[in-house]
């Protein structure tokens, strides 16, 4: 019998709803004044760490972010957060993602696109690959690709709730931050009238964010 | 020397920030799913109280409903608050609003609206002023009448934006409930980019919501 993993993501949100703020671009991925929505992750050693920093600090964040990477076989991502809009697949002239040679991954993602792509392999074990037959397909090769661990939704706003919609999400934690953005990307919209079987099982007050922790029923 | 109170507000929202589900009218004034907001306070037996019933439960809920009711000498609210659109006032067919003879309230409401009418003084203290000349003439009116305690900024959406815009808020608490309405009448729409000073100054998880107060730097 082969053993499946769930579903997960975790994301910041701001407390009028945005993901990311108006007027996106390479300069700002996230909007203006997006980056207000993690300044709280910043100081934190679990995060510090992570990107091969030291020192930083400790506080009830710290298990959130922690449980949020532990136990994950692969993710899953839209074709913005892979890297802005390259269209069709050009041999002559890739583009790899602004994610560098050695993304923080280190395991298979998956990039939902309508572009068919190779493969790409780059450093430290992480392979993108271009899911082209729809959020279902993509996530049926996740879950056989993690090997039981649980598979990540990294977002961004679109591909999270394509797979809320589909009532596919087994574990969500909002990280909520009492800012407000005024305008951007929205992750509630065209998710509908409920959360498809998820629910309230935790609420963590932090420094500056209030993380929100949902499974399903 | 007077003191003046703070104005205040306690308004419960969805994770996807309505206050009020679509489709508002006399039978539906919260809109389809919009009751869902107020579940988690039905049952509290500082809210039964309140509305003369016996019985109920104590949770985390009660001191945040208790405090959102203390020390306040007037209450301002929106035109439909008051009750539906009632147009221009006329004398041979008054319409009283749908708060009924003794009104919950036992102290001076200033009714945001554009149509002049003398005051309605119903039972229990309460009396209805319309005020028409712009907010911030009715929250110099409501901290007379309050008389050094604090004013209530009721709602619904719209008068809570305008004070909200206008940095006129001292303490918000949102009362945030695990669901999604999809939509309705948002709180943060028209407030701009920021929360006018207001910050994050504690976070209370109960069961069915988690309570965010907010209060001025």
């Amino acid at each position: 019998m082969t053993t499946v993993g769930r579903l997960r993501f975790r994301i910041a949100m701001s407390l009028d709803g945005f993901v990311a703020g108006p007027n996106q671009s390479v300069d700002h991925p996230l909007g203006l004044g997006g980056m207000q929505l993690h300044e709280w992750v910043f100081g934190l050693a679990a995060w510090r760490a992570m990107h091969g920093l030291e020192g930083g600090d400790v506080d009830a964040s710290t298990p959130i972010v922690l449980e949020s990477v532990a136990n994950i076989g692969a993710t899953i991502m839209g074709r913005n957060m892979f890297g802005g809009h390259p269209g069709a697949w050009n041999p002559a002239n890739p583009w790899n993602g602004w994610w560098g040679e050695n993304p923080p991954f280190h395991h298979p993602v998956f990039v939902l696109t309508h572009h068919p792509r190779p493969p790409l392999a780059l450093e430290g074990g992480t392979t993108f690959t271009f899911a082209t037959d729809g959020i279902e397909t993509a996530l049926a090769r996740a879950h056989d690709a993690a090997g039981g661990k649980d598979v990540a939704l990294a977002g961004g706003a679109k591909a999270a709730q394509q797979y809320l919609a589909a009532g596919l999400v087994d574990e969500m934690v909002i990280s909520l931050v009492p800012v407000l953005l005024g305008s951007g990307e929205r992750l509630f919209d065209n998710v509908g009238y409920d959360l498809h079987g998820l629910t309230l099982v935790r609420t963590v007050p932090a420094p500056n964010v209030t993380h929100l922790q949902f499974a399903r029923r």
